[in-house]
């Protein structure tokens, strides 16, 4: 007796779906133990679709009545976004589908709704698609590290980003200029918006920092910056303490595990770091953990392909769930730990100042970093003259202190500019 | 109502999994819904061990009894070896306890037969710990990639070769010198045989492949090859080439699909490769799916903690499913692949030749490569007289036809000695 799943859109994930679906048919069968069967695909325009695979009578612009239709065994979003996505899937779980969705917008913003209507009618909701595309990251979160305590959570999960500090790196071009080739090779959208401010990120950190934690997080939890002030001189300081600048998703527990922080922001690696050495377009996790220590996830983070990928390993896990008449494991959120501010995340600062070259400059900004219980890890003065440059790496102090230490450095006379500053992560601090 | 733990065996895993039991009990217990309580605990020699985490009324002498004991209900086996663990497992599950092993020995060479019962008790047998320690391979390989074709695993599964390995790389020191430090550093054991003959690789490469390809492999199935004939002189020639030399277990599809190979050999890998950067005595798995791209995992591969780590995750699991009245995946072997030979796996030679620097030698050594249908990617001399080095890279070609090549090579008269014979993986074949 075949499993009966609708789609809900059909744009390039969807698509990929159902030509995997129809050409591993056999294969997904004998894996599940029964056939996977598309009931229907709700699209915009059915006219636009043109899928071989596919009946023309599957294809219905009433994605609603599809959703909760009796036939349906398995709902399969790829839509995004909030609404019609939230209601869809509210519906349907209500009616007892499982559900697969790859909506990493609605997760990170209300999937508490999701999840508690989920736990009412016993329904599966699975989601490894919704961050870094086809790296497992959902399985080995919840599942393989949950007789383990999770301590900190470093990404990469923003290929876009990616992209393009991989690029200021390795050809020392500008920020705008390294957006154009990205948007020109397909890597960043017309509006880069999403990627670049980090919005995208901010998600799947939320996400993330939920499995991690055993706690509830949203994406207005999480501080976010973006890269377009990344400039050329700030990856080439970088390069000079033998850093690559990376757009993190940090999701960390403060030192005394009463809270946990959750970020995402441009920070300086060490060259060193396994996450530094990933390239291009590509997406990492790090995650460091009591007893496994230190491991690492790398992949491709998103596309068709890779995303199907991940939407059809979901696919096949409920259709044997929903077989077994068992049910996966549910969202944990019994920690309930409360998401601390920014100022209170514990990172490191390199700053970089344009200083007048004469005695006493260095006493009095380090009077500056005193006063605000920064401690200094190291100083160099680059050039001389007008040129003069201090770059300072600090240890590790809250970010409120790092931040007020810069407001003090940039009222100073002996500061000419405070040339660059940026958050170092994952140097032992010394 | 408190969950049942048997522990058989408490050794360095067994004694930390006894420690984070203890030290973890609440969460444990809220992530799997009731609590999960030691029932005793089996050891070889009850005054021997000293853990004041556990009552000494929990230890016994009586594995057997324990194992199929009434009020037991998960029973977790960190003995290791193929007997008694095979028959203390097998009387367990036949007896309706769930299972969870870190025995790749056991697994490896008769998981047929645990398997088999299993399925007829509906228990669940869960062995993350048995392949690379912490880094969560089961879970993807069985379940995130379920979805997937998986073309091709190549692992570096065994951290006693790789830190003697990056040893012989960082430092130049020959393969004894570099077994003595692993030895004295505690990476390696008294009697390092399982480990640098690759008998442990093996063991994993057949556990990894049966979930790669949904096919029962074993250990027996396994070519494999050590590490104690690669010398300093075959590093420094990969280092020539722009690659390190890693002990790899590969499991791969034949080009039509119909066969798997699998086998574990030195090989030298461009520095580029994800896999390069795996320093000291860590682990990562490179997995190359059709839809997902290439994946990689990276993490500790063995040691008490990270070992405990994936047992416990494994704990929860079992423990839900129990709850729940149901059981995680079960193994699947429905493509029943043929395992084909070593001759037939598709791979290419790095051949280093000491030849008499003199017109028609490289002609007469290109002929060798023809007339076994081996075609030549690149070809370079090194020195020349007396010192004069061939040193030929090939394209892909059945091993078969490499090896017969090499012993027409060493049968020219022009050609003084063969110095060095190594795979090469993973460069796009040109």
């Amino acid at each position: 007796m075949a499993l009966k799943v609708a789609l809900l859109g059909c744009g390039v994930v969807g698509s990929e779906v159902v030509r995997q679906l129809a050409r591993q048919a056999d294969d997904l069968a004998a894996r599940v133990g029964a056939p996977l069967e598309l009931a229907g695909v709700a699209v915009r325009r059915p006219g636009r679709v043109r899928l071989p695979e596919v009946d023309p009578a599957l294809f219905t612009t009433d994605a609603a009545a599809l959703a909760v239709r009796d036939d349906v065994d398995i709902v399969v979003e790829v839509i995004g976004g909030i609404e019609p996505a939230r209601t869809l899937l509210l519906d349907a779980v209500k009616a007892g589908k499982s559900v697969v969705t790859a909506n990493k917008a609605l997760l990170a913003e209300d999937g508490a709704t999701l999840f508690a209507a989920a736990q009412a009618t016993g329904a599966d909701i699975y989601y490894e698609a919704s961050v870094a595309g086809a790296i497992p990251l959902l399985r080995p979160l919840r599942e393989s590290l949950a007789g383990d305590r999770v301590e900190r959570v470093l990404g990469i999960v923003n290929g876009t980003t990616n992209y393009i500090l991989d690029r200021m790196d390795a050809h020392g071009s500008g920020f705008s200029e390294a957006l154009e080739q990205a948007q020109a090779l397909g890597y960043a959208e017309a509006d880069p918006t999403a990627d670049i401010e980090g919005f995208d990120a901010a998600a799947k950190a939320a996400i993330l920092a939920g499995l991690a934690f055993h706690t509830r997080v949203t994406a207005a939890d999480v501080h976010r910056e973006g890269i377009t002030e990344v400039s050329a001189a700030d990856i080439a300081s970088a390069k000079a303490m033998g850093c690559v600048v990376k757009l993190l998703a940090i999701c960390q527990r403060s030192p005394d595990g009463s809270s946990v922080g959750v970020r995402v922001h441009p920070a300086m690696l060490p060259r060193e770091h396994p996450l530094a050495g990933v390239r291009e377009a590509y997406n990492a996790v790090f995650v460091e953990a009591a007893s496994a220590g230190r491991l690492m996830f790398y992949g491709a983070g998103a596309g068709g392909a890779p995303t199907a990928s991940a939407v059809l390993g979901d696919l096949v896990a409920v259709a044997r769930n929903r077989l077994a008449g068992a049910r996966g494991p549910e969202e944990t959120t019994y920690a309930g730990l409360p998401v601390h501010p920014m100022g209170d995340s514990v990172t490191r600062y390199h700053v970089a100042l344009d200083v007048a070259d004469r005695p006493g400059v260095l006493a009095t900004v380090a009077e500056s970093f005193a006063r605000n219980d920064v401690s200094i890890k190291n100083v160099r003065q680059e050039g001389h003259g007008d040129d003069a440059q201090l770059v300072i790496v600090t240890h590790m102090a809250a970010d409120a202190a790092l931040a007020a230490t810069v407001d003090d450095l940039r009222r100073l006379s002996t500061v000419r500019s405070v040339a660059s500053v940026m958050r170092v992560e994952a140097l032992a601090d010394g």
